[in-house]
């Protein structure tokens, strides 16, 4: 399909095109530090939000018109695709995180999960197309998902956790199991961004919160490998829409290149120096401010921000970003500041 | 002092020598996955058993009796400093962690920390001590203490944190006050350390837990700079005592030859050979299972410890570790199997 953003500031910068100024938008940019998004979210709960296209179109777009930044990421969660498949989701957000009251934990609950559920996803569809009928092209709607370990982590978890134990084990005891998981993620995964980019989404972001979960060895075999048959089978369904992968926590790029992906989210630890030279010239890099930056000052935040943008060389396609998802805490106008930062800055 | 373990296996691997086999130890080895260690803590509270050295020797000898390990490293805290220097410090185990009712939130409250706490910690220097009476000779005791930036983490924040964004906020903001608290720290860890050595210990680790807190340039400026200080310092009064440092969680080794450490340990995310290549030869490096690993069967235990042997090139000074303290859910049997499992390693 045609890409009718291809000369916005944001697909210019990401095909290594001469640019004015960085794109910049915020992981999470649409949630709960925008009053106006808490007023939203105060009249329904979080999945009926995600549900309602008219209400995900509504705060989908609500830091382009309130922050100002160049893109709009679709208002949705990651874990749709695992409720898609038939495991019950709660989420309440502020209450520990969203969680699966009946985690897997066998390989007939593995075997049980539903396959070819695309079509429940019509509302993320749906969502997509009503923003994009509301922006009327002021700027590029972002679509995403998680990548196969992050959400099976989730799923086999059950909720958050600080070291994902159970998980763990899992992997480690009964590789076969997982990796018969993993595939199933896979493929349900490919016909999900398919599907968002057949609705309009003019980029794809991948997000593997949980990358830095395994040791570098195991992340390969369990992360890498799954994460790359999804973003490989979506860049041959659709080459003409750039696919980012947000890794968060990895140690290094070994083999990145290789991947599938136009580039990569780069996570607020990580120096982007160091990510600038050993990811390969061409591919794109996301990020990566430190999220707490926009918790101090609008100063702060400025001279913070010039800092990062500095790392980056001529000719590298960029886009500005935080390295993880904005906090809750933080004050519009820092968020603001960051935006207006970017947007200001010169060489 | 001289240092009356230089013949053990720990402290010839520590100098590089040729040694029969790897020792091997384990972060967190005196705890809770052993019945005899609950047992014990079943008649007086964490803090009172750091207190009273009959008992801080004893349980710090159970892993060598129950386990196997080839060194002692002595049961206490790392958040015995900051209560030295004034800080109500309130440990419960299994209940969210340690934590400081009342945190340092001010300049002020950084300014009335004591200081020259050294003495107060003399239940740490007697529990040395009896442990090494109690061993005569059997194997070395470790001593250790928490770096600079993990201590000051825990005394802004209040407690255990998956941001810690009210630290790196302070951080960010107050970069002064910031360097003042770090080096009122520095100054304390420095005898501390020294103390815990001329008491007996005969190899000291520096843990940096929360190195990984921070992106890479404030890290070096926050983290790094100030265990430097620390790591130089007590090897420039005690030359012959080997000092480890592990900084959990960083993600470059750059610069980390001048600290003034002998060796690192290695946390599990990190690949051993990734390490093991930009780590300079002559420093030692000690890890790295992941503690998950631990949770699994003891054939699965033994195949990923060889992988993690074999990683280690002939001639490299290493110490066997988990990559992080032990889980408290791990079977004894399973922890025996890893120790088990280094003893017997050929390659």
């Amino acid at each position: 399909m045609p890409n009718d953003q291809q000369h916005s500031l944001l697909l210019r910068a990401l095909r290594g095109e001469s640019v004015e100024r960085s794109p910049v938008w915020m992981m999470r940019q649409a949630g709960r530090y925008l009053p106006e998004y808490r007023a939203i979210r105060a009249t329904t709960n979080f999945l009926s939000l995600c549900r309602t296209p008219d209400l995900a179109a509504e705060v989908t777009i609500q830091p382009v018109d309130i922050v100002g930044v160049d893109a709009a990421i679709i208002f949705s969660d990651i874990l749709v695709i695992p409720e898609a498949m038939g495991m019950y989701l709660v989420v309440e957000e502020g209450k520990g995180g969203p969680r699966f009251p009946e985690p897997l934990r066998s390989v007939e609950a593995i075997t049980r999960l539903q396959s070819e559920v695309s079509n429940r996803l019509d509302y993320v569809y749906n969502a997509i197309s009503e923003t994009k009928r509301r922006l009327q092209g002021r700027v590029p709607v972002i679509g995403f998902a998680g990548a196969p370990l992050t959400l099976a982590a989730y799923m086999v978890e059950g909720h958050g956790s600080k070291t994902f134990n159970t998980f763990k084990s899992f992997l480690f005891s009964e590789p076969e199991a997982a990796h018969q998981l993993l595939e199933k993620l896979s493929k349900e995964l490919i016909e999900y961004l398919i599907g968002q980019a057949k609705a309009g989404a003019n980029m794809l972001q991948l997000f593997d919160t949980w990358a830095g979960l395994l040791p570098e060895e195991e992340y390969r075999t369990f992360g890498l490998r799954h994460a790359s048959t999804v973003l490989s089978a979506v860049r041959e369904a659709i080459p003409d829409i750039p696919t980012l992968y947000f890794p968060k926590g990895v140690r290094s790029y070994d083999g990145f290149a290789a991947l599938g992906a136009s580039g990569f989210g780069i996570d607020w630890a990580t120096d982007l120096t160091r990510a600038n030279r050993e990811i390969p010239a061409g591919f794109a890099l996301q990020g990566n401010l430190d999220p707490a930056i926009l918790l101090t000052s609008p100063e702060n935040i400025r001279e913070s921000t010039e800092q990062m943008l500095s790392k980056i060389p001529v000719g590298r396609p960029y886009v500005a970003n935080l390295g993880h998802g904005i906090d809750k805490d933080t004050p519009v106008d820092n968020a603001r500041a960051f935006v207006q930062a970017v947007k200001e800055f010169h060489r």
